[in-house]
């Protein structure tokens, strides 16, 4: 089957008729936007045992993998929908008159309106969770924005199933069909009309540096820029403290033989670097890791794409000055797989050489051996934004090196104890984004109920009626939200 | 007194300090950051009737304009120290364990960390409550940021007293000096120098589109973009239904005579657009605006800069084909003086002229006669981003016209029903802020204690135990604030 990029006409046309079905689609309430995403929770389900078939076909994913994915994605939109309703994120205020100050104080009420259109770029790694009905997508219905798709080229089919899943949803609901538009684009050209239209409000990104920044770019100059989520990626650091190494060395290998291979690394919250300080411990973690990963055989990556830039980029760390192999799977000698690698490099030439510090994605990581603690908060302090940073530690030692912890979670988003940073939990408290260049906004998240939070915009209504008013700020509350009256949180009506 | 520009070794050495200062001052308590802004608004207030002369003396502003806007600055100091303290804008959230779940749920807790030194821009036209202590100053320290301003060339020796205020207010209570330094730049140099530096981690800004702009891309230029939340003003359109006029054409001229003339109309909020339907109410509106501000005495602006460009302006708006003037203020004839004037143009000719869509800063509007109420819905749907609207209205009519008054609420960040969009009421239900270019970012304020999020952002922490978390992510909730645990908002201990 051979999918046909949209013309600028195409893409023109899709985003007016997404701006006529947003004017509607904006008014509805979130009861409706709610039934439609888990409407659509639904119809994925649905398709079953066929689109899994057509999604390991074309992504060399695993049927456990993929499956397991899928009912992520439907708890997330069913998860989403249940925020959505609950409206917490509409952060609703209210500061009702008071007619005897001089001047008068009047009624102000604040709440929220969907920015518009949103357009979102699904990434390849998460055919399912981060693409066509993804987070992006379950989070801008749920803010009240119709959504327009650009395929992700690696999985066409996959997306061309799944957008016909939201599709069937909308028109069982009897909803307008363009809430929803879905683009094919392999050329860059697709994206830039999409980024670069003017009814286009958001955008939304899960992929590479290169490419989000370049959407980065295309919306800022912008006669009228848009903000761009996108997320980018990281190296994930792991920050290995002496006293729990020294008692858990074979532990911590075996769970990080894991992590840096699941799903053949393809996660951007796999941990491409290890920092450790010069140790028995750490010469038996960096052993035991490296007989690990050699253990493991070498797995299909997504695409020949994705292979071949692993194979350049491991190759390239490993052949820099002072980096030693401490594992590697045998190589399948294929121009698809992605073979399991574990090096490991001194501090000082890692601080001095900053490809080391850059992201392979695949089942790749570094290990980087400190002279001590001090040379360890060097590295911390070097870092760049980063999605995740794990620390393996004791109570104690985060106690004594309180500084240190602090400066490490000055880089992040996620701050994980004695842990894995994949896995990337679907729930309110997650954050998952992180300083630049891990996201182009630090100040927002694609993974929880708050990733709504990216796609709407507060709207105050000052000495408005009751009848006039919006539901969620209506005296009564007829929707039980939780709103602050006076500055004080309440679902009291007023 | 002459004020010397910061070299760009000064630039460089702030933000050396500023980052030296953050890292504990970001540690603080939110009680420590709120007794530095109240301690603030102390000083502030104790520089009594000097401060006031000296700004007189550099802004033209009267003594009881300014009387009241520092009552408003040390208002806005105290209610976001509240409402730091109440720390609602953390959004904290807690998803707590679950280990029966296979494979195993962690817990997950979600605050915010602040970003990191901000560099504030004040504007000319609020020399207090938007400059050196203002808004965007009070609401970076709330989030636990440190503070670079660069002084409004306009009243620099205003802005170095109100810096002395600040610095006293650290002083007293023995916190680093460094938390807010302060910075002379007449030249656009420091600006960029300010916005370009490494060590600046977001913008704060009020005042034209070129100023803001000119941030805008220089953040976004850089190796690490930054967020910039710039105010840039806008027309403030105020849309005249024809029931509601008819029954009050002579109170709303009075009360759009005073609002359009307040402060010399040096207002962000200040309405330069009004649109009504051609009708006797719409004609006696417009004779008795029009002569009402032909009696309104010219009063000095901030500076000549300001008052040439009204000039220029205001002129070239009245010289426009088909524009008719409809009342005139007698012209000063000095070249600090802004004229109160009132212009009229038909819808046609409005559509057809981009350049009457554009803001005249100072004491001028422009009242458009549409031939109906299509043609009235045509114009709001052209309408650019805008702080706010303003509907003069029956409930009937808004009930009726439900679709012009969506199109009205899509561009705008505060809808007013009935009365004048200046006068901006420092709450938390108050939004200031709108699309683009009434700001770079409409998800944002920069009044009302959610001014604080823009300079936050959200960290998680997974897998900790209790004695590691922060105090306001802690199971006793010592802080007492609201937490949404487990998807529901409680002040319970866990």
């Amino acid at each position: 089957m051979i999918f046909k990029d949209a013309t600028l006409q195409d893409v023109d046309q899709a985003l007016v008729q997404s701006s006529a079905a947003f004017a509607d689609y904006a008014q509805t309430s979130l009861k409706v936007r709610a039934a439609l995403m888990r409407a659509i929770a639904v119809e994925l389900d649905s398709l079953g045992e066929d689109l899994i078939q057509v999604t390991m076909s074309e992504t060399n994913l695993t049927e456990v993998r993929l499956k397991g994915e899928r009912a992520r994605t439907v708890f997330q939109l069913n998860s989403y929908a249940d925020a959505c309703e609950r409206g917490d994120w509409l952060e609703v205020s209210i500061n009702t008159a008071d007619t005897a100050r001089v001047p008068p104080k009047p009624d102000i009420r604040k709440t929220k309106f969907p920015l518009g259109p949103v357009v979102v770029f699904g990434s390849s790694n998460f055919p399912f969770a981060y693409s066509t009905a993804g987070g992006d997508t379950a989070s801008a219905l749920a803010a009240g924005c119709t959504v327009i798709v650009k395929a992700h080229p690696a999985h066409p089919k996959t997306s061309d199933m799944v957008a016909g899943a939201i599709k069937s949803a909308l028109k069982k609901l009897g909803m307008d069909e363009n809430i929803f538009i879905h683009l094919h684009g392999a050329s860059n050209q697709v994206g830039e009309a999409l980024v670069k239209h003017s009814a286009t409000k958001a955008v939304g990104f899960t992929g590479s540096y290169q490419g989000g920044m370049a959407l980065f770019h295309w919306a800022n100059e912008r006669r009228e820029p848009i903000p761009v989520f996108a997320e980018m990626g990281s190296v994930n650091p792991v920050y290995l403290f002496p006293e729990k190494l020294n008692d858990n060395a074979a532990l911590f290998a075996q769970q990080y033989a894991e992590s840096i291979t699941l799903g053949v690394g393809q996660f951007c919250t796999n941990p491409g670097l290890i920092i450790g300080i010069e140790s028995d411990a750490l010469s038996v973690f960096v052993s035991q890791l490296g007989e690990k990963i050699t253990s493991i055989a070498a797995g299909k990556m997504l695409h020949e794409g994705i292979a071949s830039a692993y194979k350049i980029k491991s190759q390239k760390a490993i052949e820099q000055n002072a980096v030693q192999l401490a594992g590697s799977a045998s190589n399948a000698n294929d121009t698809i797989s992605g073979t399991p690698m574990v090096a490991t490099v001194d501090a000082d030439t890692f601080l001095s050489n900053p490809l080391l510090a850059e992201e392979v994605f695949g089942p790749f990581s570094l290990v980087v051996r400190c002279k001590d603690i001090n040379q360890l908060h060097q590295i911390a302090s070097s870092m760049k934004g980063q999605l995740t940073s794990t620390l393996i530690a004791t109570e104690g030692e985060l106690q004594k090196h309180s500084k240190l912890v602090q400066t490490i979670a000055s880089t992040c988003g996620r701050l994980i104890l004695n842990g894995v940073p994949t896995g990337v939990e679907v729930c309110l408290s997650m954050q998952h984004g992180g300083p630049f260049p891990a996201t182009t906004d630090a100040r927002f998240t694609s993974v929880g109920g708050d990733a709504i939070k990216r796609f709407a915009r507060p709207v105050s209504y000052q000495n408005f009626s009751n009848a006039l008013l919006p539901e969620e700020l209506k005296n009564e509350n007829p929707l039980q939200l939780w709103r602050t009256v006076n500055d004080q949180l309440t679902k009291n009506a007023l």
